[in-house]
């Protein structure tokens, strides 16, 4: 593709884009087609010749489209949101056009120094502890999601806890505490509350420990949050029974509920017994930048590491998961690999950081540009109103919730997600899933469901970009409807 | 940003990647920056107030650019190349504008379907093992690097080799076959000649086995392939001693010097102990889009997972290693897990495939939105000159070494990588070291380094989008004029 080339199909891209956010409205939310009906419109052999850029385009339109799940809808209420915006996504276009592979601090110096600043940018606005910043032992990294997160947490923690052992004589999981999966009693263990992220225990599987080396501790059946004292008698029945505890994950904001974890007093125990503390932030953390949620920060201080994504709540495009350590040796320690053909002098000067050191993948893109974008866009007012317009919608709709006779809150809900039901008890779950369904299918809005307490529960996850009051309004009175439908 | 700013600040950005296309011969290819530099202007707080977008292009133009080193640039023969094209940026493009986040088939079932339907197409265009496509037991997916493909590989044969036992029970490595690491003589070992690409011992460590547990076969000297009467060898040898062989890979297209182990020979080893094979053709698989090269599948029909990268030498932007496994069951079996909040209709129904269970994370982006526009734009002829004029450009390049009294050639050159090296035993380490850090230092080309046999060696790889045979053409002139500048 030529320059001019480029520049003409780049605008029509970008209008494209523009169009399409502008008519999202128009669209179902969930993509209502059935499996293989895509694949069945495409053509089943490649090309012999080359097509024009405006035959994919009308495809996209064609095909994909039908095929979407609008995450960038108002409507979308989801998961947890996945932002969208503008400055990100034209930063990630220049990354696209730079083309460079930062695996090294040499093979792009720009692309490491702006990764390293930028996260320092991200730890102030969300005024982290001081040892995350890059100017100490610590520092902060991009990441692809939480989930490699969490696993790049435990693969420190082993290091940690086995002097460097474990990658020369590998690790062992402890087996479960009541005996599934034992093979003997030894190895070692991992602590997170039953609603941990079910990444920990891919985490666990992955890195050779397997599933029951995961510890679920009970949580309080009302805040859903770890039940601290289960976690010391956990750690203490282990480390009688030979086990060595590795890792506590604490979660803030907890994908089920937004549950808040005690941070600080997991901390204290961690602290006590020697073990890795990973604090799992993914999609609340960044709401501290608004000074009057700073409370989600309460314990941080503890924590070994630490994730937020600004991929998830703070308008910068997926993937951009940010994961900062106290003390970055324990990771690179873990995963440093120096073959011949990546020796450089740079590298061997010891001034520089090699992120390639810090995450499974070698290579890697240029994702700081979209960060720093957005953070630029929008600087640091504007990040905060994103978020406490989504935090206060969330509070209202709660209020309406509350106010009406046939549904209930079913769990606390502190920032922009709201767990709610109909009322009754497991009768109630039959209906609380036909609403869904129902409301789903409408193409009207989208949520998902969970269980909270073994009861179905419905949730409505406000956070993205084009959300505003009256989409939360809507979808309230669509709820209200399809109940009243759905009850004759 | 409004619609209208999208559109005015996204012509902006297409233009700006056009003009740096346009002018990218003139800049220096390796960065010229020293440690410290490109932080140095940024300001060290996060600003409180929105800035233009146009201050992100300033500061992009006058702070990144002087810190990249340009992978693009058509003088850029280090490592491996990483592919940029037009059509691969603006697909990108387009996927984060639609920003949609594909973990689950339900998720937008587009995501999932065009990623299938283009890998099939892929392993169509490379003549790949039938077992690959997505219509039997097996199928593709697009991973971020072929390191994250090692892992999954190493991840689904101890699954498939502890009959599934590894997720619940996890895994041991089998230590050092000199017994360094070594806690006893039982575990698991995986093969792979010296050649092996760093990211399988990072995969073993990753996994919990340790990096001793890798056994590194020793290579023909010449070829620099992997001896396979040695790998059997190794094999024999842990089996009597209780150790259990789990996985080999073979290497087509080594990042050292571009070898190629002989992989129906390691595949006939492996079925007979029952070893999974995953060949890793992360530089050269991509090749075989041109049927003069598909010799560099022979013995593939072996493999039970497979992976080259569309990223590197095919014209479709990093991230895009297609991974695929010719059954599908042991990957997932190793890694599904199934939370609540993620259950779904189309999952439950069995008629779908979720590709967060193929994977280390759980989110994933619309990536194969760029291979389509890549091979539609390109077509199979396109696909097929892009990969040709490189390796005709090798080929002459190497020939010119070969005819030159004081170079000579270090190894077999295949394919686009041509290793050579001043003429001379160790001594010559030095003035070959030197030859390199002078070209580089210059800023008109960028080559790195290797050993082979022990001796400093230059890797030309040829491959950028841009090169054509005077870029080539003008290295070895430089190449030359350093050597004799150096010698006298």
């Amino acid at each position: 593709m030529t320059p001019e080339e480029f520049r003409t199909y780049g605008r029509l891209a970008v209008d494209w884009i523009a169009d399409y956010l502008e008519r999202i409205e128009s669209y179902p939310v969930l993509s209502q087609v059935s499996p293989g009906e895509v694949r069945a419109q495409l053509p089943a052999r490649p090309p012999e010749r080359g097509e024009p850029f405006e035959a994919v385009l009308a495809d996209l339109e064609k095909v994909v489209l039908p095929g979407i799940t609008h995450w960038q809808h108002p409507s979308f209420f989801a998961y947890f949101p996945s932002n969208a915006s503008g400055p990100a996504i034209l930063a990630d276009l220049l990354s696209a056009g730079l083309g460079v592979q930062g695996m090294l601090w040499a093979t792009s110096p720009a692309c490491t120094e702006l990764e390293q600043h930028v996260l320092d940018w991200l730890a102030e606005l969300l005024d982290l502890p001081a040892a995350f910043r890059s100017d100490g032992p610590g520092g902060g990294v991009i990441q692809d999601t939480a989930s490699s997160s969490i696993l790049l947490a435990l693969l420190a923690a082993l290091h940690r806890a086995t002097g460097g052992a474990a990658r020369h004589e590998g690790v062992r999981g402890a087996g479960g505490p009541e005996g599934q999966g034992d093979r003997d009693r030894e190895g070692y263990a991992v602590y997170a509350s039953t609603q941990v992220h079910s990444a920990l225990v891919k985490a666990s599987i992955i890195a050779g420990l397997g599933a029951p080396a995961v510890r679920e501790i009970p949580v309080d059946p009302t805040t859903l949050a770890m039940d601290v004292a289960g976690l010391r008698e956990a750690i203490e029945a282990d480390q009688r029974a030979g086990i060595i505890p590795v890792m506590a994950v604490a979660t803030v904001g907890t994908t089920s509920t937004s549950a808040i974890d005690p941070v600080g007093e997991i901390g204290e125990v961690c602290r006590e017994h020697g073990i890795w503390l990973h604090v799992d932030a993914a999609y609340a953390g960044v709401a501290a930048v608004c000074p009057e949620l700073r409370w989600i920060n309460d314990g941080v201080g503890y924590a070994d590491s630490y994730c937020t994504n600004p991929h998830k709540w703070l308008l910068t495009n997926f993937d951009c998961d940010a994961f900062y350590v106290a003390d970055r040796a324990p990771l690179i320690g873990a995963l440093s690999i120096l073959p011949e053909y990546l020796r450089n002098a740079a590298t061997e000067s010891g001034a520089v950081v090699d992120y390639r050191d810090w995450q499974v993948p070698l290579g890697r893109r240029f994702r700081a540009l979209k960060l720093w974008a957005v953070i630029r866009w929008y600087g640091t007012e504007g990040l905060r109103e994103h978020i406490r317009g989504h935090v206060a919608a969330a509070q209202e709709f709660a209020e309406w919730v509350r106010a009406h006779p046939r549904f209930e809150i079913a769990a606390p809900h502190p920032l922009s997600l709201v767990c709610f039901r109909l009322r009754g008890g497991e009768e109630a779950d039959e209906a609380n899933a036909a609403l869904m369904e129902r409301l789903n299918a409408s193409g009207e809005l989208y949520l998902t469901h969970t269980k909270v307490n073994d009861r179905v529960t419905l949730r409505l996850a406000i956070g993205t970009t084009l959300t505003e009051r009256r989409h939360v309004e809507a979808a309230w009175r669509r709820i209200q409807e399809a109940a009243a439908a759905l009850a004759g």
